[in-house]
């Protein structure tokens, strides 16, 4: 589907990412980096996606496996709801209180993604950013538990994956559907076709 | 997530509505029912579906199997490109062209889904019909030909499937994504939530 001139890098340890992308015959190594994520002080979830991708790219690239060669992929995806930038559950109370917050009502999903490829020895880094409402059913304490028991919530953002059985509160989406699952293919996919077109 | 007071029958045979009522932990038992699904002629595509789950659910619980104590759920999903109905495509050259048609503009998904319920010796029957309008990204000849060598498009109305690798064509949806899957999720359980509280 996409014929790449350089190795590709996915500076992300997400299952998810790597599903989608190898989903659409990418092939690619995983080279997930560790950043600090404590978003500013009066970050904006817009800003703070942004930066979030940037970094692990520049991080990714600054590993002592990386090499000059590589073009790297990194992405970096929050929930906002009512101006609160949600990220993953820290338990499952934490992630109770994200779903009673998403109950009956829209959010936001953010991702920022980053491209850097080699150009002339040096680099060239494209961030772009993907925003899609979500509006969830109203969801009673019952339906909630029982979503909790299922395990799906504790690694998403937001306490939920919309590609799991979640995908049932989910009563519509205005926007990409896999920038909610945590990477916007036919977005990531331009990106990459125009970053390497010269 | 929902208890229902009936034994719930699924008039279809497909198995990405089997996964989706699976998923939210509803048990049913599995009953296609064999209809002729030649619309009618200048059957507008949302009343060509709303009849096809109503027949369909109408046969299912003619079936000799069929027992007067069940919930038959049926629907029926159809995809409108440029005020054409695309059902499943017929051979490969059919799926291209419906590709090719979708690629680069908007489209509708619309389900009509029917719940049918025992009510004091007779039954009551409640047909819902669900639209989600679907952006392509721009497709071309090599994107269509990889897909097509996936095996992916030949079983499903439009010739794609946003939950596959046709994900990644998939620039926005606005509205229910499990109703472009074949099953709008959340008006689906809210309807055999309401059919069954009296």
């Amino acid at each position: 589907m996409l014929d790449l001139p350089h190795p590709l890098v996915l500076a992300s340890g997400s299952p998810r990412r790597r599903e989608l992308l190898s989903g659409v015959g990418l092939r690619f190594a995983v080279r997930p980096a560790g950043i600090d994520e404590t978003p500013l002080s009066d970050e904006p979830p817009q800003n703070y996606v942004r930066r979030l991708s940037t970094e692990k790219a520049a991080a990714s690239m600054d590993s002592p496996l990386a090499s000059p060669a590589e073009m790297v992929l990194a992405a970096d995806t929050t929930v906002e709801a009512k101006g609160e930038i949600l990220e993953k559950p820290l338990d499952s109370d934490d992630a109770y209180r994200m779903l009673r917050l998403l109950s009956g009502r829209d959010h936001l999903v953010h991702t920022g993604v980053t491209v850097s490829v080699p150009l002339a020895g040096a680099r060239r880094s494209s961030t772009i950013l993907v925003t899609t409402k979500v509006t969830f059913a109203d969801l009673d304490d019952a339906t909630i538990d029982w979503y909790l028991a299922t395990g799906e919530a504790m690694d998403k953002a937001g306490a939920y994956g919309i590609q799991g059985v979640a995908g049932a509160f989910v009563e519509r989406v205005d926007g990409s559907v896999t920038n909610v699952i945590g990477l916007p293919l036919a977005e990531t996919l331009a990106l990459l076709r125009e970053s390497t077109s010269t």
